[in-house]
């Protein structure tokens, strides 16, 4: 039982625990939440639970099976409101009422207009005590991915970008690998994990020949690939195009600007074409949450990144700078922005800065927006 | 008393006790080194002193008037062998004989021809206990001014850098004011108070029209203030010139370039002209080292930047970030390298990264060689 204060601190607490369970789904439960759930009686845990790879089962339905009869006059804290619609399992306020369930906490309601004030609506009809408003901020930030798709259609995009000193990505010959050391790469592949995609855009994926998959932390499933590319200029041939049909990928490209031939070539790798006419970055975004992506993680390059940071579509950056100076006639990290003005430029606000075995991790995200407190908070 | 352990790890302390103090003359005691002692009497502090503004009294002389009889029986801790030699004032070794101290524990000798070893040959012989090697590699980073201006003839030489998350130090249209925020302007003033000397390039003398100044610390002496002017293409009427009789201010120029009758201007000033054939990099440092200065600091801007990265003179480099983006198209912070293989890049060593008031400070120092290891130390 986390320690001492009052009422409402120790709510607080135990939502944080709900979090860090909820923090194991992210990356693997889209277009779902990731939620978790956490049972407490009298003080002790009776049940944990997080929302199971692919979306089901549900935080709740994994907190009341290991909590069985201990679940009766007990709390449950939710990281989101309870769902209260049938789909492919019974709504999870029902299954909290019937276990007995004294009380439910959370931060706010869910946005999904299935839900949307409805679960909290049916405990409360069955006598349920419920709380919500509880720790706001930290949830929204962890489950800003799903609350962005279902509140303007878009998922979270994180950016990151490797660099020199003098922020570089690679010598004025072309030099990029490794400006970073193993400690920041294997950070990468554990950032990949945690988010439903990885995008690239097309320079990116024609200069390094990459992957783009989790490597070394035994990921299954793995995030779909996506690279950006108007035309569709890639060869079918390349890494990511031979391992189509292993791990998903799927190409964001023009179809006025697309040769049929190529993107029958494409279709052939077992790659998932879609269509985003003009290939605004928003509309690539939209089109990433309609197909169900709560969490990208954008590798770049640096004129994806450029236009990605001016559409103000950036909501976090990890930013690793490694011990090397390269110069200025080195390779920008970022495309022109065109920004005249200091005041008109994108602005992030900081949330830490770490040393990485040897090079430095900055983490920035989105200056506050009436969505970092969460949507309908009551 | 620092608290328990072995013997030596209780010289280790308080060594680092000794350093404490050494630290708070950094940038007023040039030409000599900023020197901290503890005087130490059965586990309880019975003296402190360090190197007064100017350079004198010495730290020993100060921790002894201090300890008074106190001192008889004694350890006294030393940042640095001390001095043999009859100077303005009587050698600081023969003090501490005369005060019946029993015990002097050092990090290494002073490499000053004019004591190196004869201290403590001096205390050894009047049966004095002493220790050296203690505290070796902390004591190297905080003297580093003073030992690299005795072994190699040049000061130590800090490079502060402030930039956008993508290295950009203005934006295209030349806007630059302010990318940081107060609290990483503020730190830069402390940073100027602790060394001996502030140097930047004539064309950052330009377009700022700098003071240079340490304000808001009541830091008196202020630090020299250097520009880097090969031809003296400066306007006497700046803000340097019009200041130049209350605040030193040093001018590095080429004399073959030099026309006489800006010369003789500028010394008009009460600036103080210094010779350096060709305005090589290690020939300005040595320039300043042979007119006493151990700890430059140097602000810019990118190409003086570029020239001591590149010619491997950066022993620190304080690194700015602010959390705004500025693109590619923006003024970058380092000038152009030549570096064709990463392998040839220069390379630093992370010290440490910490969050400044919603700016991030990055601390690199250069990768361990023969120095860090402090001179003759045994």
């Amino acid at each position: 039982m986390p320690a001492g204060g009052d009422a409402s601190a120790q709510d607080a607490r135990w939502m944080r625990v709900a979090l860090g369970l909820a923090a194991r789904g992210l990356g693997r439960v889209w277009p779902n939440p990731a939620v978790g759930c956490v049972i407490v009686n009298r003080g002790r845990v009776v049940g944990r639970g997080w929302t199971q790879p692919g979306g089901r089962p549900h935080a709740e339905a994994e907190a009341l099976a290991r909590a069985g009869s201990a679940a009766r006059g007990a709390t449950a804290y939710v990281s989101l409101e309870p769902c209260a619609h049938h789909g492919r399992t019974p709504p999870c306020a029902d299954a909290l009422v019937a276990a007995g369930l004294a009380r439910v906490v959370t931060p706010f309601d869910d946005p999904d207009p299935r839900v949307c004030g409805r679960g909290h609506a049916v405990l409360r009809a069955a006598g349920v005590d419920v709380t919500t408003g509880v720790e706001t901020v930290a949830a929204a930030r962890l489950q800003r991915g799903f609350l962005l798709r279902q509140t303007v259609g878009r998922p979270l995009l994180a950016l990151k970008l490797a660099a020199s000193l003098d922020g570089r990505i690679a010598t004025a010959t072309g030099e990029s690998r490794w400006i970073t050391g193993p400690g920041a790469r294997a950070r990468v592949h554990a950032l990949r994990a945690c988010h439903d995609a990885v995008l690239v855009g097309a320079g990116t994926a024609r200069a390094d020949d990459p992957m783009l998959t989790v490597r070394g932390l035994g990921c299954v499933p793995q995030p779909v690939r996506v690279v950006a590319t108007g035309d569709l200029d890639l060869d079918p041939g390349c890494a990511l195009g031979r391992s189509a049909r292993d791990v998903p990928l799927w190409l964001l490209h023009d179809p006025a600007r697309t040769p049929p031939a190529r993107a029958a070539e494409w279709t052939a790798t077992g790659a998932r074409l879609i269509a985003v006419p003009g290939m605004a970055p928003a509309a690539m975004l939209s089109a990433l949450g309609a197909a169900g992506l709560t969490r990208v993680f954008c590798e770049g390059g640096g004129q994806l990144a450029a236009a990605l940071l001016a559409a103000d579509l950036v909501d976090a950056l990890h930013l690793f700078t490694a011990g090397v100076a390269l110069g200025g006639d080195g390779r920008a990290m970022l495309g022109a922005l065109g920004v005249d003005r200091l005041a008109a430029a994108p602005r992030l606000r900081l949330l830490r800065a770490e040393a990485l075995a040897g090079d430095v991790l900055q983490l920035w995200e989105r200056a506050p927006d009436s969505l970092a407190q969460g949507p309908g908070a009551r």
